[in-house]
């Protein structure tokens, strides 16, 4: 049974301010669960219903966690969802890696100041679909174990590395080594970008795109082709985590 | 000055059950608003802060709708937004026009049980910026009018015409005037996909892809290259709104 305190902790999870001072996150639901169970992620508890606990004998009986059965009011009180979905894990909050060159080869993401949790979290999921490794988020993007970005990973965290860096200072050192990319309302258009065998693509803040500082160190401005160009009145911008999936989906053709 | 009886009323129109039963619905913030007055749209009322007044002197003075000044505290209690912005609007709700061929041709998308109002409001804005001009919704798909929609489209739901139909029913009678496509796992790679004059563009559920009824009505099966092909753990799916961007940069290309 879970206990009143157990549920305060989990609760407080949901806010930066006690998972920073914890060390601890959560994630939810089946499909992001069994990712993780399957993954090096560190778990510490588990909170699920009767019902996942059945199916999921095997794992749900590991011994690193503890696992804890919840029915369904105890669940939407720990629960960050609008409809609870089964089970939820708490799991400790990784060291970050020193970013190296290994992490940088290929295609790789740079995200300045994304500031919704479900762009950040969409992007992850996009990312890991076409194979790209790692991520950089300047230091001011959202936290990457906001619960709302956990989900809309679907899973993706386990898989794709995300670095927070000050991005100015990192790419002053990758001048040779890397091409960098980013989007802009005018520039090369997509399909006609050459690609490098190392690309780092910037995707700008929501309402303001690439940070004006960070844009003398971009090589190729690259344009995502807009029926704006033919005149008449069309939607002036793309959603970041878009543009961020057509970038994606031209540099790994 | 807002009345007691205003405020309860605009919040009345945060649910489904108010708008359907006022025809009315709520928009928010100045780019959408500006938007809004520019189109052909109905606007019935602006509630609006001062400095959003003294900005917007000469749409603010129109008369055909009603404008009235709010200070914050009044703005966030009428307001469906985390961070209130400004201006909201109430509008009327269209009739809904009937489907033509003319909507029809060129490139459409027809949407399969989409139920995430940001993935339904992405999708529209995406389709603008493409010049995609009509969007048909299977008739459980998510209200365009829920404000989490109207959000967004950032405005696009002014330009794109959404419109809800029985899917089969549609289908049977475009047999050999349009190419209907849909995304799956195994299929033609997006890149190769031969492309008709009018083509329709089904994107399936959140979560269950397109409805088993649907497929004998599907000309392509169309798959957006993935890393899974290629062995090892990788995201076993992509956000409904990055696979129907994907789609609409292809289909215009």
């Amino acid at each position: 049974m879970i206990t009143q305190s157990q549920i305060k902790f989990v609760r407080s999870l949901h806010q930066k301010k006690f998972r920073d001072e914890n060390r601890q996150f959560i994630a939810e639901g089946p499909k992001i669960i069994g990712e993780l169970l399957h993954s090096e992620l560190p778990v510490v508890s588990l909170f699920a219903r009767k019902e996942w606990i059945e199916k999921n004998q095997e794992i749900a009986a590991g011994e690193k966690y503890s696992l804890t059965e919840v029915n369904e009011k105890e669940l939407s009180r720990i629960s960050n969802l609008t409809n609870p979905n089964q089970v939820l894990a708490v799991l400790n909050i990784p060291e970050q890696m020193n970013l190296s060159d290994d992490h940088l080869s290929g295609t790789c993401l740079a995200l300045d100041f994304i500031s919704d949790p479900g762009n950040f979290g969409t992007i992850i999921r996009t990312a890991d679909w076409f194979g790209i490794k790692t991520i950089i988020c300047s230091e001011n993007c959202v936290e990457l174990y906001n619960p709302k970005v956990i989900q809309a990973t679907m899973g993706s965290f386990t898989r794709v590395k995300v670095f927070y860096s000050e991005l100015e200072n990192l790419f002053q050192t990758l001048k040779g080594k890397t091409k960098i990319y980013g989007t802009y309302t005018k520039g090369v258009e997509l399909s006609k970008t050459e690609k490098n065998r190392n690309s780092l693509i910037i995707i700008g803040n929501e309402s303001k795109g690439i940070s004006p500082s960070l844009e003398e160190y971009i090589d190729v401005k690259v344009a995502i082709p807009s029926q704006n160009n033919s005149g008449g009145n069309y939607a002036e911008s793309l959603n970041a985590s878009i543009a961020a999936a057509l970038m994606c989906y031209e540099f790994t053709k």
